[in-house]
């Protein structure tokens, strides 16, 4: 499905990634970033978020440790990129789990046209039904993908991309990306990824740096037509999808390298973390293209 | 002293451990919290720490690098966490160095019931005496646990204690547990815990957790007499005790573990710290029962 | 040039570094803090900054992810250092990426007088020639130091130096250090260090911490009398200039080790960053003497 190197094309193209983040993770989410051959600069300042975003090529707005401070340079920033055509990736992290992360994230959704929406089971489930859950900003095993909630999962998550426009990335034992027209499961990853924290804030800013690489109208497009490719009837949305399915293809390579290092060496989830770092920084398209388990 | 599978209890409850903790560590408290079974989220924002303490099971407050408006957040995150039944544990890191911290500790102590505070020599010395000090956030050599200042050391966290109605943890080269009725010593951990920012912070993820899935009036009591335990005339606070003191001694045997890997592959502190966290993701109640070197 | 060992000092006097920086390496940072044997304290309330830097003996101003309420901590930080001696490693992170951090960087430099300047090469441009660029926090390459620019990045060093007052240090493949008066290549480290976040603001604790405990009028001056040296006409400039270069090499150094350890297990940069803590942690002076690679 995806002959593009999009890896190649991040390291050659080197895409600043501009990341309002939470403070938990914005370490390993800056390490991945570099780990896959892009600059994160991670900056929240009201006063600065307009000049960062125009020397940035992508956008990571993720609602974890939100502060009410946060939202206004989340709404300029996002609204920057998108007067840029700069991909935006939201992450609703805990979006059940209060009011004030529900209703930031609908505000977000209402104002600034995203590319991305990434979460887990319970994140997607609660953002789409606009509900409240009982976990945190782990997923709830009652709302995980099961072949029964299957088809009405996936219709969900379509609602959700038609509403939004986005793609909609639902992670956990097996990932979901689904927008208005196509789905596709990626049964790439292990289950030791949700045993540390930031899984999910270092695929957003994967995500982020692999379509700001690939963006249509972007450099990645050049790239593209220099190496003489022709997808033919590729509309924008649907190359961003193969490129959305390709980068969450890629975490969970990482995630499957990873735990083989941490299960040989007899470690845990502190070296398996160290691994997910060390498995992308030397991760291939080839090693992508031959570990890919989609499934259209 | 503790036959119940503490450890068991949290992976098998995974509580929700809401944290407001300096950003300096959040990342190794959310990895320790996962690794011990249990699930954290670190939220601060004053518009939903109520929402996120309801959801929770156990509270953590933590005064490293403080900030004015955290202040509001933690006192109603921890009146929340009180009404709820929730256990909060304190942890007043750099108390003396600052008038600053010194008032917000006391403020905090006045208005939310504390099940645990745990501070280093200087940490709570200071916080017992309202003094200041002059290092910052590492202890001071000079106040450390000796056999001379032993019996005023135990003298004045039993007055702490009184005073609070918190279980008192002093953490350093020997860790102190003591309430107003009971004082236990946990000789494990290994120098090496120093050389890393955040083993006490860690610690208080930890102490969270334990509680938050040993909760007497909460699902492990429940659990506990399902398994048909009787504990006889075990009071809450008695109970308390005994979990903190198991939760101190496990995290002390991780840090063993991890000294011990580190050592072996003749390692430094960058090492260590991710063995910690290996080590507590792998420990086993029958380890910690096996490793715990208390006296009573 | 230097036989002082200064490492040796930093463990013995355990200077304790006050340090006003972002919350994406703030981890990192205070661990090598740590490793190198001195103690960090992360504080930036305005309510505390005063009180926290009289206990502290070195100040870090780092203006990642920088917000406006933080501004006005550093400079009181900043003003209570000055007034006690202290040394402060100003970090101007992604100054031409932002007006705001141009401004508060320019505003910084106006109000306090710093011992060092750490930035890489877009950093330090951007900042002696008051400019704007397109890169983020990772330098564009096209800045980089060459044998072309050499003469002409050496004179903008040394403006920079003689307008503030302070010693510059800039980082990349071949380090530079210059005052008014000298100039010194540092040709330590490794160009993985550019590969994982925080290189650069773990450089900037250890300076602070190499010239805390060094300081002329402080305890090292006493350390150095009782010793019986006597480096002569040796002035406080000089003496600065010295203990940066050796500060400078000795992280560099750790990067080297660092490489070595990754690339022969073949791992990557999560590795990278582990052994990056590890080597500090276990390095001597002897080994930063034998290993220094400086040209005059």
């Amino acid at each position: 499905m995806c002959e593009i190197g999009y890896l190649a094309q991040v390291r050659r193209l080197r895409p600043v990634i501009h990341c309002i983040t939470n403070y938990v993770t914005a370490n390993d989410v800056a390490n991945l970033i570099l780990a896959a051959g892009a600059s994160p600069i991670m900056a929240d300042g009201i006063r600065e978020v307009e000049d960062i975003e125009a020397i940035s090529q992508g956008l990571v707005l993720n609602l974890g440790t939100l502060k009410e401070t946060a939202i206004d340079s989340m709404l300029l920033a996002g609204k920057t990129a998108a007067a840029l055509g700069h991909p935006v990736v939201l992450d609703p992290v805990g979006v059940g789990a209060s009011s004030f992360r529900r209703e930031t994230a609908l505000r977000i959704l209402g104002e600034v046209p995203c590319a991305v929406i990434r979460g887990n089971a319970s994140e997607i489930r609660a953002l789409a039904l606009g509900t409240a859950y009982s976990c945190g900003v782990d997923a709830d095993g009652r709302e995980a993908l099961t072949n029964e909630n299957r088809q009405q999962t996936i219709a969900l998550m379509q609602e959700l991309s038609r509403k939004t426009g986005a793609t909609i990335v639902m992670t956990g034992a097996m990932d979901v990306v689904a927008d208005e027209n196509q789905v596709c499961l990626v049964k790439n990853g292990h289950p030791m990824m949700g045993q540390i924290t930031g899984s999910g804030c270092m695929l957003d800013g994967i995500l982020a740096a692999f379509l700001a690489a690939g963006s249509v109208n972007g450099p990645a497009e050049t790239y593209r037509r220099q190496e003489g490719r022709n997808d033919g009837v590729l509309t924008a949305a649907s190359l961003r999808f193969r490129q959305v399915v390709y980068a969450v293809a890629a975490h969970g390579i990482c995630g499957e390298l990873a735990y083989e290092k941490t299960a040989q060496a007899g470690q845990g989830a502190g070296s398996f973390r160290v691994h997910m770092i060390d498995s992308m920084s030397v991760l291939t398209d080839k090693e992508i293209r031959r570990g890919m388990k989609i499934e259209v």
